[in-house]
């Protein structure tokens, strides 16, 4: 068939009602870019379907015109996965944002794509449970699980594909799978569960999600340790995983941002490179890696650590962690944001963080060094004047020394906001061979290469 | 090309040595089986290739001759995986057995795919560090990782999926891929560790694999705790996890079990429903732990509860836990084993395991029950005449009567086991139209079908 916008959206309003579908300008606008730097592309339309019947539907209709469908949660990506570089179609989840059902003794929770971590978080504090997966952004749980986002908590309860027991999903041609079962454990097929979470939108559109919870601990300590240099805080942390203390949060966040921190947040923190820790447990035991964790930090030279065990001062503490990146935005108006965000093995992290602190100093760029330094993970956010052509080189040659040490150590070029548009670039270096694989799974789940097209995985690569 | 079986052999001592090529009756009826019930049936040629290339080349000729290739641990599956029915070529990773590399820092091991769990437990000890999963068998990590093996400890530290952060696979065309990296966590490109992992030799065969390991705890507590009846046990279970009792073990062994037990391991442990459980963690914390469980296995009818927290009587007990399967069989000479391995929602679970204790004694059958509680996840254990048709119909017709009752309640035909040729006629069930994905992916990786065919997943499904 041979595609006329106007016929496309007939063929839609054929199920969908008028509000479900649009091509009004402000939608068009918001639905063209994510929260990063990169280049804005706008769909042809935007739909807000109600049920998986609907989206189901919306990609059958996207099948038989060839029209590419990039599923849409809130826009947070930083990597521009939700993009439309090939125009066509976005589908937004806003309107299927429903908690479904909590199975309490099961710690499980049955979601639609749409519902927002907060969200979530809000609903199951009346079970006393929590969802652990807390990327900063309050991400739709869809979008969090198309990306397999992780954050602040994983060095304890795992990233998003750990707490994913079953998905439902709309395929290329409209069919409507289940990845996994409501067991805790399963060795039955291919494993589809993990191969669909981190798939960006390019092996079918999610519509419902059942996740994994947890018991609210019965004890949180949080705590700040302040150090002489980044150094010494990442050989903190590294002394902390080797001592077996089950830290639930570990954070670094550099002397720059921690300025940053203090100007948005109002804090009077100190202003020196920082670990945000965070200890969960029986009142007894945590006391004891408490204990532990301070003899740790003493030795590698903390200047100061101070404990918050009300939960206001915790409150505010991971406030202002979580707002960084806002806070860099709000600081440097009219200016983008990039973030690098390359995972190493732990051993290789000190190192990887003194490398690319020297990186951004010689190529004179303006950036704060933070992370999840308990799973090797730290981002460096630049704030970028994409009219300066100059500024834009040297901020990806960054990216791309960071990603290229990285790499070289064993690590990945992505370790949570996944490849999306950005990214893809270094793929083939990262997977060799393996890419091909992934490739092979992409044409097979979606011959027609409708599906979020031109992001993660394509034939044609490095072509655009 | 045509197949003869003695060009098939010299092609392959082209590159392999006379003894990495057999032919020899013993060797040929030792790979014919594996440690179930299942249908005996013979490899043309048994291989024992020394390195990755050499695996490569056989893969690469098996494709060439569109010979079958079924890659070979120790032959402890149970659900028919290692057994030939096309009959070609079995890859014996007996002369791949080197733990390569231990990362202490990164609490990584690299090791050959023919290294057993013992065997890299030992080594692991001189670094204080542990491999966490534990299927009873002593098997070895390839085949663990091909089955997504698990066991006793992943209530608390996960499944070999979890374990699993590369892998190397040669893939249907003799091409060798990475399926992952050495950083914690990754969002880069589809993740095709937890694909490979479970995909038991369909996909490609394993070469080498790196897997998490943990430092070995400050201090574990092992407890038996008796019960009045199975359903006590089990609602015990379900409190602990409720309560947040991070337990490290909870294995239940029914009374008919429990004197198996006592018989083969020589222990006198009251012939009771038991659970079996370890604690670990800081001491302080443990304590808190133990005290609390005290008290809620009591509200549930525990009749006593006996604590071991010395090595030799903790292993002791765990040795008689893991020798449950071999009591069984060494019990019943010239009998054959079938073991039931569905996995349920917490929830379901009681209901689960009574349902399934009236079915054994409604087809008048021998059988012990026993599981991974804390997961969901329990067996039944039948000890087969396979001279006598009427008994096996009534064991596979029990088996039967689990797996749908597990399916109908949101849980899965095989918990840990594996899916193999025994459980493949459940998988449409199980699946649906999820299945038709995994056929695409095996289709599309796996062009000719040469890779362990009428396995887990296959065309022509249901037509042996």
């Amino acid at each position: 068939m041979n595609l006329t916008e106007s016929n496309l959206y007939e063929e839609l309003r054929r199920f969908l009602q008028d509000h479900q579908v649009t091509k009004n300008e402000t939608q068009i606008e918001q639905h063209s870019h994510d929260e990063s730097y990169h280049k804005a592309s706008s769909p042809d339309l935007v739909v807000f379907p109600e049920s998986t019947d609907e989206v189901s539907a919306v990609v059958k209709v996207a099948n038989a015109y060839k029209t590419p469908v990039v599923p849409y949660g809130l826009g947070t990506s930083l990597e521009g996965h939700v993009i439309p570089y090939q125009h066509g179609i976005t589908i937004d989840f806003s309107q299927m944002s429903k908690v479904l059902e909590v199975r309490e003794k099961d710690f499980l929770v049955k979601v639609q794509p749409g519902v927002t971590r907060s969200q979530l978080n809000k609903e199951l504090k009346k079970y006393g449970l929590f969802f652990s997966v807390d990327p900063g952004a309050d991400a739709t749980l869809g979008g969090m699980a198309a990306t397999n986002a992780s954050g602040t908590t994983s060095v304890r309860y795992g990233v998003m594909r750990d707490q994913v027991r079953d998905l439902e999903v709309v395929l290329a041609e409209g069919e409507v799978i289940h990845t996994g079962n409501l067991a805790q454990k399963s060795s039955s097929g291919y494993n589809l569960n993990s191969l669909f979470v981190g798939s960006e939108g390019t092996l079918g559109c999610i519509t419902e999600l059942t996740l994994k919870v947890y018991g609210i601990p019965e004890h949180v300590v949080a705590a700040r340790a302040s150090f002489r240099s980044v150094d010494d805080a990442v050989e903190a942390v590294v002394s902390i995983l080797q001592a077996g203390v089950p830290i639930a949060r570990v954070e670094l966040v550099d002397e720059p941002s921690m300025k940053q921190a203090n100007l948005f947040s109002e804090t009077n923190y100190k202003e020196q490179p920082t670990l945000f820790l965070e200890f969960h447990g029986n009142e007894p035991g945590l006391n004891h890696d408490v204990e532990f964790t301070k003899e740790i930090v003493k030795d590698h030279h903390c200047e100061a650590i101070y404990f918050e065990d009300d939960n206001a001062a915790r409150n505010r503490l991971w406030e202002a962690r979580h707002n960084l990146a806002y806070a860099y935005v709000h600081g440097n108006p009219g200016k983008k944001l990039m973030v690098t965000d390359v995972c190493v093995p732990i051993s290789e992290l000190a190192g990887a963080i003194k490398h690319a602190r020297e990186q951004v100093n010689e190529l004179n760029l303006n950036g704060g060094i933070l992370g999840h330094v308990g799973d090797g993970n730290y981002h460096i956010l630049l704030m970028m004047d994409m009219d300066d052509p100059e500024e834009v080189k040297k901020a990806e040659q960054l990216n791309e020394q960071i990603v290229e040490y990285a790499l070289q150590r064993g690590g990945t070029c992505t370790g949570e906001h996944g490849v999306g548009f950005g990214k893809m670039k270094y793929q083939h270096k990262e997977h060799g061979q393996a890419l091909q694989v992934m490739e092979k799974i992409k044409l097979a789940l979606d011959q027609r290469e409708i599906l979020n097209p031109y992001k993660l995985v394509h034939q044609k690569r490095n072509s655009l």
